[in-house]
């Protein structure tokens, strides 16, 4: 089958680009923001809501779908666009982030990253090759490289060596995909292959460290994937130093391939790393959030909980129209939170998923325009005040 | 203001009727099931959803509402229906069944129900003429009197000794909610009536004794209300004794109001009161039993949690139609269960509440057609089967 995966750029605004990302399963707008459906289901709402908000992409978790329900079972049950009612775009991760952080006696070896479940305790190994095999059963339209994730900070020479670990890792990752394709055959594969125009992406490691990033990228593009991904950032740094990696690192990465910033992040966060030449996000702040109550306004940050909010009968965001802001007011919104009610979680999700896929179709019409950098002073305007309910 | 509450009858099958019951925020076909919004919101779905169920009048807990958020709150925000963003018909029970269930500490004298919150043990004082009031803030199209809910079994004297007290009390709410109509002024309520249209129920008691339910019509036909309820009943007591306590009493209210059964029921319960007179229904057994994994389908209950749905590619229901069915397989709702997705909560609520609210339609299609007897019977066989999954 030849590559259904391509990307062009329509616009520029300095290093931003407004583009278009062409998958196996339709062309996503670009910069996007991928909702995250963690377990195969972005939580608290449903496909339809998703629509509702305006994704075009949603990001899945390979490590919890891995373990359960099982990328087989989903294999066998069609794929995981047919699973989670869902035929738009979909990319998982590889699998190695939650291997680190969720698994437990996790060791680390040239092999793999073998870990105990954080589910019922079995011992699993996750390799290279593992990881690819679980994403052509799972059948996202892109899969991801499997990393090694450091944590930070680390001393230099670790930094390296890890980098390069990552390097034949990736190496060993596309191998197995090539490997996989319809022309070299399956290979000792004993799985299914359920979306056959699947891209993959590759992961620049490299820490806060210049140099190595800049090697990261020579040795992932020589192994050359559909597109790449600048991985280890948004894990507690401060905004300036994940700005300086982006700012360093996007540049040496093709301009004509999407780059995903994985992991990121507020709005402020995308509006610099867009306006640095990134292309594609993902984050969990939008739906952990609203689950927590604190919600994305036109307006800045609102904690839904402030009794100040009781007897308040305006929308969650009076430039949004999105279902919650269209029906309810803040006071019924703060009253289903501090009472418990799941419709809360739904509620507040819908809301802050339409403000971030607002957000995103703003960012790509400044683009357009050209007027990304209005764009960027007025939201961090807004989003660094302090919360309007401190 | 004229009173707008209506009710016709349209069509008759032995005792079961068919109808149209009119209220201030519109026209609810009988016989009806509300969903319960116990605190303001029907748990996991959103007004969208309960309109895409078919649900056209729903019920909410006046206990609930009353302490959390304020019967005053909500009546300074226009009243129930613009607080939930529901303006299709609401009924709002008295709050007297949740003040003996879930209040501590509970002492019941002739003046009312003394009892501590079961939120923040404050202490409350729910009089006939309170709940009267409070429903007069709230705003529903239906307000019920406060009676007493005698815990079952008693002895006969004490059934009758509650059964004289709820017609005293049924006295003075109907007062109350007279002396709150236009024509006689607000008398000494300092709140808010939101909803001029309001009507109000009156409730039979007299436990399973014949000759007091028949005394409880009696007396409380003599104060009038705008329609009747039987309440008293589905607290525990087998189906027959429910069937022949309604099969009794319903006869003896009159035939051009609807009769509302409380707290009821299964849909087995429910056609088998509808074949007995009844025309309004509220229970939360859809929606609870949804959060739990428990689904109605054409083919009987049906526990998702089973192993066995685990592989299964179908819907929940083939003869379905609702959004949970048209895009979810059994397998997929299984994972989102045991994985404890949130999303869960809403599919299953989704498909349950869609489940009662299209058999509803059955009984009145049979109802016109006159086949209500074979529907009851084909009910009995699916419902009396053991589960599926057993």
């Amino acid at each position: 089958m030849a590559p259904v995966f391509s990307f062009r750029v329509l616009h520029r605004d300095g290093p931003a680009r407004c583009g278009e990302m062409t998958t196996a399963h339709g062309v996503v707008q670009t910069p996007a923001f991928m909702p995250v459906g963690t377990c195969g289901a972005v939580k608290g709402v449903t496909s339809r809501d998703l629509l509702d908000a305006g994704a075009e992409i949603i990001l899945a978790n390979t490590y919890h779908l891995w373990l359960r329900p099982g990328d087989q079972r989903i294999a066998r049950l069609g794929g995981l666009h047919r699973f989670m009612g869902w035929d738009r775009p979909i990319l998982t991760d590889s699998g190695g982030f939650q291997a680190f952080s969720l698994g437990a006696r996790r060791v680390i070896t040239e092999e793999g990253i073998r870990f105990r479940s954080h589910l019922d305790g079995s011992e699993h190994l996750l390799t290279p090759e593992g990881a690819t095999d679980i994403q052509a059963g799972l059948g996202p339209d892109i899969a991801m490289a499997l990393d090694e994730c450091l944590a930070q900070p680390a001393p230099v020479s670790e930094v390296r060596a890890s980098t390069e670990r990552s390097a034949r890792w990736a190496r060993r990752c596309r191998d197995r995909f090539l490997a996989l394709s319809e022309e070299k055959g399956p290979g000792p594969f004993s799985g299914t292959v359920t979306n056959p125009g699947q891209a993959q992406f590759g992961i620049i490691q490299g820490g806060t460290v210049p140099e190595l990033r800049a090697l990261s990228v020579e040795w992932t593009l020589a192994i050359g994937f559909e597109a790449y991904a600048i991985g280890g950032l948004s894990v507690g740094e401060p905004r300036d130093t994940m700005c300086s990696v982006v700012e360093h690192t996007a540049p040496l990465l093709p301009a004509d391939r999407p780059r995903y910033l994985m992991g990121v992040g507020t709005p402020l966060d995308i509006v610099e790393a867009v306006s640095r030449g990134i292309d594609l996000f993902d984050c969990v702040i939008p739906t952990r959030n609203a689950r927590n109550g604190q919600v994305f306004t036109s307006e800045g940050r609102l904690t839904i909980k402030n009794a100040k909010y009781a007897d308040d009968a305006g929308p969650l965001d009076p430039a949004c129209t999105c279902y919650t802001c269209r029906t309810y007011s803040r006071a019924y919104l703060r009253h289903l939170f501090v009472a418990g009610e799941i419709t809360a979680s739904v509620l507040n999700t819908v809301h802050n998923l339409r403000f971030y896929l607002d957000t995103m179709a703003r960012v790509r019409q400044a683009i357009v325009f050209g007027t990304l950098e209005t764009l960027r002073r007025s939201l961090r305007t807004t989003f660094s005040r302090p919360l309007s309910d401190s």
